[in-house]
């Protein structure tokens, strides 16, 4: 039965490079890239540019955001994907430091607004993009401090991994989505504020704002797409191949549901 | 190596009514129709009701999208975890069915929008949330007229509908967050057009719709959860685990990539 489940397990290895997706990956990337530079084009054809000690000091936030929050989440979620055949402990430590940096440009751009709110003596966390905002960066730092603790920090046993796993990539999908969702929200914010009622005339910074808002999401769904589809999936290496192996034989041997 | 692949399903099988199930799918209803509560009390407490013939026509709007494209949209996708061990052909008669009549409500909603524009004179799919509003739209008719020939129409092959299903399930869950995501943009536009530079003074309407914003959101991560947990998945009705198996037996037995 062993030997049976293995050659499975092979077979299912021999789709170890997919041949589409580094064109999906690539176009992710591309999606990506476009998306941080309109976020640019906007604040600076339309916003002022970005600046630290002046009223340009709000501009710091949707770049931050748009770069950290999104961009460097997304790619941290497809490292996986992206380094299938490297070592699994090299590709969890890129993970982790994508999420590092991710988190520390969020954070910049979470400074910067509060600061600007402060000089400008604006009122706080009273809308529901911020509301989103304040949710999603506390489950972004729990989901990593548990995610290291699990799995870079030596102490948990293959078990208890193996039944974090499915949680950790479930709450990271969803926090990246989230991020996505809170980002549309300050956009359309930031757009209402400033064009009111003009915003029906078609004016050009509306246009393009609203076309960032759309490329976000489709960079969204891109990275997504690659995470979920099955074959795609990261093949598991042999040494932990056969843990999980003897893991299932163990579990099955004497689990009440097997019957 | 049939006959152990068989064994490995049936143990899989075993698991057919997960004890945590049927209180997660409660969870996400009661969500579900608090969420449609609160619409309703956001639109009777601050906004005058609902009418069809008078500037009250906008309020059917968020009221069909949210019991629409979202309660029954996510009620259509939880089909096939509630009612796991009816007969597949009643499950997908009832999950093609739910989405008609989300699709029906949320024309309505559709209409009742065009129509307040046209009376009032003013721009319409101009912003961020119509565009949104759009595409979705447009998907989920597609989704649902290429799902209905795949799956129900009966001239799709096995291997056809193999390769069409995660495909189907993928786009179906995107389009379910996008809903949810164009439903947060229209709320933020609803909100800022009306309260305007009062949002920030915490109005009791503004902290009402926060909290509406918040719950369509755990709606969406609830039934989300449900339909992604692997152990919750319909597990194969025997006649179909038989094809499966033939099916597989045949292409893996001349498949270049067995090697």
């Amino acid at each position: 039965m062993s030997s049976s489940r293995l050659g499975m397990e092979r077979s299912t290895g021999a789709v170890s490079t997919p041949g589409a997706l580094p064109y999906y990956v690539a176009f992710s990337q591309l999606l990506g890239l476009t998306m941080v530079a309109m976020t640019g084009a906007w604040l600076g054809l339309y916003r002022g540019g970005i600046a630290w000690d002046s009223t340009l000091q709000f501009n710091v936030h949707p770049l931050c955001m748009v770069i950290g929050l999104i961009f460097l989440q997304g790619d941290a979620l497809l490292v996986y994907r992206v380094f299938r055949n490297e070592a699994k402990r090299t590709t969890k430590v890129l993970h982790g430091l994508l999420h590092v940096f991710a988190f520390i440009i969020a954070l910049v751009g979470l400074v910067a607004v509060f600061d600007y709110h402060k000089k400008k003596d604006y009122a706080d966390l009273y809308s529901l993009h911020s509301w989103c905002g304040i949710l999603v960066f506390v489950l972004y730092f729990v989901q990593w401090i548990v995610g290291f603790s699990f799995f870079l920090f030596p102490g948990a046993s293959f078990s208890l991994r193996s039944r974090y796993r499915p949680q950790h990539i479930f709450f990271g999908a969803t926090i990246f989505l989230l991020s996505v969702g809170t980002a549309l929200l300050g956009l359309k914010e930031a757009l209402l504020f400033k064009l009111g009622a003009k915003y029906n005339t078609f004016e050009p910074e509306g246009v393009l704002a609203n076309m960032l808002g759309l490329l976000l999401v489709c960079f969204s769904v891109v990275v997504l797409y690659i995470l979920t589809r099955a074959e795609w999936k990261r093949p598991s290496q042999a040494e932990e191949q056969a843990l999980s192996m003897d893991f299932k034989t163990l579990t099955e041997g004497d689990s009440p549901s097997s019957q």
